[in-house]
């Protein structure tokens, strides 16, 4: 073996930079596992949306044994997977953290509890969906189709996760979303019923995000924060309120970018590139200004 | 098994949302599968990019025997799958809708018929790339790394699909490239030759969107529609022409939103981050107004 | 069958557009892998953050064998890539190309060699994201969940095979990022330590930018080229520096624009959605015009 | 290409040898699948012994929804399968042989309500074979580990597929058996409760043997026929009678062949390596002559 | 669904009928795993005949790394399987059993000690097997093709466990042997240093056989028990000597069938289709009798 | 980790037994690979009974499509392994030793123009099952579920290889067909047409064997060598002839032991479990003694 590999080797193995996160050789508390995930939002999908997924035919006396199997299955996969995002932030490493199993099994039982409520709530995402772009043709397209049902399902499971206490999972779910649908939506956010999103790439939506009912956001939307206070130590300040509120009704066009802690009022219409620091209040229209639409006459390029 | 479990599969077995799409308990006729038509792009790559992505040695004489099969293959699986797009519209849910395989494979053998139109278009769009982006190599990059290429291949079949009045899966198809490159092209728009894309990632090109010759779009370009007339019922009219008109020779910079059906004259160029709802005269050139370049001179933040 | 598809797959032969890259029948130098190059890209993550991606659990006296195994299997499969890669630029279609695989060795063993560097600068990267974001919970996270830290990760291999003066791989190896996070960064832009990303969809960063210390970038914002000079037969000349100069400390908000070789002075801030195509004075602070704010009280859709 | 290669292509193409059966070009109708063969009896093997092969922790109250799920699939795939088998017999090559169709479908019922027959004798053939050898353990190790019982569930299935009618089918899964474990039970043969078969590579079972309750054989054993009348063509005439009879309580050792439609008497013992054409009484015991037992002196090979 | 359907699943879910093994709803103590195991065997080969079955170039100086690597990698999973099949034969049914955890870790490392062995009496097997066979071509043909040599690893890893206590997983290693190559030698036998089996399909070495050194068997070799005594019970007593004993230097040619606690001398050479069921004495020579030659000379068939 | 396993690696990486094959670094000529040689194998069933494994409907026009390009991926593939097998036996570990590359290439098209000769003598081999066997129902049947067939093909395709002079894969594939199917021929042996195979399980054919026309063998039938000179050594002598000749026309019932040079003469007809040294003349009927079947009538077990 050539001396210059045998010597990457050995820096690569004396280097103190993010070492590995466990180190008990006997530990199974490994970090819980992305494709393991992928699964169980599979199995989700399955669940939340039987017959459109599962290449199964579905009718109404197989559809009890589809389900209890897949929640069964659903409960065994989740309960490892939640198990390992308890142990990750844990102090135990002994293989059987017995307080983080026990802890585990009852989130996982509360988690499931919660799915028809889910499916509720997506069912009015759908809707909105549906009544809010003339190019969709029924509601089956928009449940196979449609990103923003993806980033929506999405969401909604983590967001529920997150609720219930379960650390790491949550945000890896809302990440996958993130990655094949271009929507960001952190599981933080509380976004309540019959949200629409068109398009989608490019929306980012905070972790201390509220928006009501009834609110419609095309691609390219930021609801971000502006900036954020710092400790004594100049690392920023975890868990404080710096995302905008939106209430009930609202419209946001495409690549607008609302900043910081603010409101926009109801039955508000913001359009497309302008850019909010500040509260909108109630009944608003918002629009970029036309002054930009300057014409030249010269050749000269941009 | 749990109480908590049982109560949850019973909840989920009785909810009446976005109930199953098939209940004849012997239908074959379940929707397109996302999988097999990721199959069926695949083999159309190789059809129309052969040598590129086969990991197949082409020659003068094999390459027949190549493109056979795979035309062969492509005949079956995608008959399959019009099939079940075709049914998925129509009202017969037996087993097997004589009418819907009948539709289906005159469709299937229209489709390949359009092939060689589909490649030369795209030799179009893979020259104006190539010219147009100085980072560009040579042409066999712009083919294989380019995501504006796979965009447009996904749109350019799900197009002739569409035209010849397939249902659900050109929409189907569109996605797909929509979630690996960020780039959302309505199956229904018209685009001619020498269409160039550059990054990608933000796109949104509506339904009735026209585009002519020789047009070159940015990352994060909109061409959308601003709002929509709604029936009686208050939902939304389908089919309506509500998209721009792009004309020969436009260039359009990253982040630029033009909605309604408006007219972008030929030989103009949209500067980036601009907002147009209204017609560009032929040869304009439109900018943001530099207004914007404040400079603050103080500590605060934004 | 059916001489529609005889008469197709006979055009489809005899067709001259964009012919297959290789000709020699006995040829093995296919283009590189796509397939293969996520494999490779799949080991430098095992190697580059061990036990965080491999479902293994490392300690201080296995951690050797592994990254040993890792590093040895990598050698023999960036090889073949980059003997493919080297192929693919030159003119002997031979099957054994001597010289592009005594080329293709020497520059696999110097990669090798760059990976404790690419490490140190992923720490860096990683350290200015946690510190960057309230909502991350710790650096663990930062790795596992981050899409910033993938398309660094991405970037930062990609930039060091392109200087050792490996052609078509890094294009490939960035353009997996962008597909998978929205973020396109060209492996020719140079980029200092300590960069963080937030959210990340829609960023540009172009062939030639050069970014310096400690700079942070929000979603959508692109680092672009303005237009380019075209040589005496209309091709754009390539390799000319057209792309912004990011000097140190620099924060730039998401959606922004900034083309052209203008540079943005160290210790500056760009707000969002700004578009800017000259030189930026240190210390500045840079915002969209509050004016476009406009409140409209009737009841008129945009 | 190779002129050598054309040719073979050529020839190939215009041999009239082993025509492939079906000819019609846009027939679904297909020989039935090994692999999708494999699936189903995996799925039987979930559905007969639960809990022993699908890494699934059943019990009382799941138990239900897993048997559910998998005979419903279990239903699908089979009449996919068989409908299949009675196309390849049948001459309509239209795509959809109604007919087939229907038939099958009654078939794949049929089959189904007959599994807890199937399971039963299983049942009978395990403890069998339990009490049968001092070295298993326990009755969970002979269900998992012991070729008998592999072979002997494949030819359960099997036999009661044929007696339905279903062509084929039959015959390919008990040479899935016969492929694993070198037993080789032809699905014709009747075999009675508590068969037991001990390590089993070599035996041979023919069409038309009659195996009572309670019987035991070892490994090389043939049950075989001694010659076939034939019809006036020279070919064999299908279908009589012509392999051994095997009463209650009979055991045959190692090696032993058995052949024509001779009657071996209950309560009977056949040795090992012993060749027998004629009836054997009823509490006989039949050993192979020692008088084989010669020694030789001298050093002289065989 | 159908009725007929309903009432099976009823049925089966009624059936007391080999009940499925673990009933606790929350135990991860499953049975082993046969896939995990057969995974377990390919490591177990890369880690005996480095560089034969894994398709990875090795030298003097990263063969540490790869088996390194691979004995850290049997380390893990054998310790998962050995701990199920520790729980399999214990009565603690909650979730982990400490007992069998601490049991299985220090048995997988006993049996990771005994590796050099196992290595070492393989290499007579090899060397063996290459002298004894002319149709041999080299040492690595032997390792590469040979069923005999495939069987005996399969055996001998299997034995060692079984010295070790560990229950079920011996019998599953060597029952994979069994189905590759139709040679069935019991975890149990022992057997001497320089062992050769030729050929191989239909051998049987039985559980308390005991085989000196430089022994050769041909294919359909049985060494076997004649007959058991019962318990009051009726039931097979378990553990009882009850196989041959095959001293050194002795050639079973094929097709012999050897029952009972019977010693073959030293030396001896046992000739093919022989049956025997009592000692014979060193340096021997036993043939079938001669007299089976008879030659008919009428038309008659057997 | 555990200083047992350290010691464990250290010894088994400082063991000299069997030493990896192949030590030059950068070599890339591994072993052939049995996974490839499967797919080849796989690839060859498609090309020599077309229509009956490939799940693919085939016609009389595009035949010609799907054999093209079997062949030529046969020869890609073939071509690769071949030079592996090549070079395993010759003495330059360079990379690419082009003597090894020229010679495969030369050999890879000459088994190619040997497929018809194979295609036509398996023809025959499945007229003679189907004619021989009372219980096949049809040839397609016998194509696609008899083990004799499967092992013909094999042994039909590795003996081409062998008389082209390829060392090691005609062994590799002849133990495939040996370990699906329990039948063991030698490549080396020498069979004329219309050869049927009845059963198969546990039948050996040495490497020296010569085997007439229209011969019949059932399961358990060894055609092997008796003794064998040993050089000055001890070694085996490699290639003399000592496996049987079988002239036209004869048959040889189940578990018949044939051992030496000796010859059947044609049109004879040998009897189960007997045990064959010496020639037998044209026209004989050999069969085991009937003396062996004593009965016992005392209670006495074997």
């Amino acid at each position: 073996m050539e001396a210059k590999i045998l010597d990457t080797i050995t820096k690569l193995t004396q280097s103190k930079e993010f070492e590995f996160p466990f180190i008990d050789s006997r530990s199974e508390n490994l970090m819980p596992s992305t494709s393991e995930l992928e699964k169980i939002v599979n199995l989700l999908l399955d669940i939340l949306y039987p017959g459109y997924f599962s290449n199964t035919i579905l009718n109404k006396s197989n559809l009890q044994f589809y389900l209890g199997t897949n929640i069964d299955k659903l409960k065994n996969s989740l309960y490892q997977q939640i198990k390992k995002g308890c142990c990750f932030n844990c102090d135990n490493t002994t293989e059987n953290c017995e307080n983080c199993g026990n802890n585990a099994y009852e989130k996982t039982l509360e988690f499931i509890n919660r799915l028809p409520k889910i499916k509720h709530l997506l069912s009015t995402d759908i809707e909105a969906t549906f009544l809010g772009d003339p190019a969709s043709k029924n509601r089956a397209e928009v449940i196979y189709c449609y990103p923003g049902i993806k980033a929506l399902t999405h969401y909604r499971i983590a967001h529920e996760l997150l609720l219930i206490g379960i650390p790491l999972i949550p945000r890896i779910i809302t990440e996958m979303a993130h990655s094949k649908t271009g929507i960001d939506i952190h599981p933080g956010a509380k976004i309540a019923e019959f949200f629409a999103i068109d398009h989608g790439t490019g929306i980012v939506i905070g972790e201390t995000c509220e928006i009501g009912k009834n609110v419609k956001i095309y691609q390219g939307v930021t609801l971000g924060a502006k900036s954020f206070p710092l400790d004594e130590n100049g690392n920023p300040i975890k868990g404080i309120a710096r995302h905008p509120i939106v209430e009930d009704n609202v419209v946001i066009y495409s690549g607008a970018t609302i900043l910081g802690r603010v409101k926009i009022g109801k039955n508000s219409m913001i359009g497309g590139n302008v850019w909010i620091t500040s509260n909108v209040a109630e009944n608003s229209k918002i629009l970029q200004r036309r002054a930009n639409e300057i014409v030249f006459t010269d050749g000269a390029g941009i």
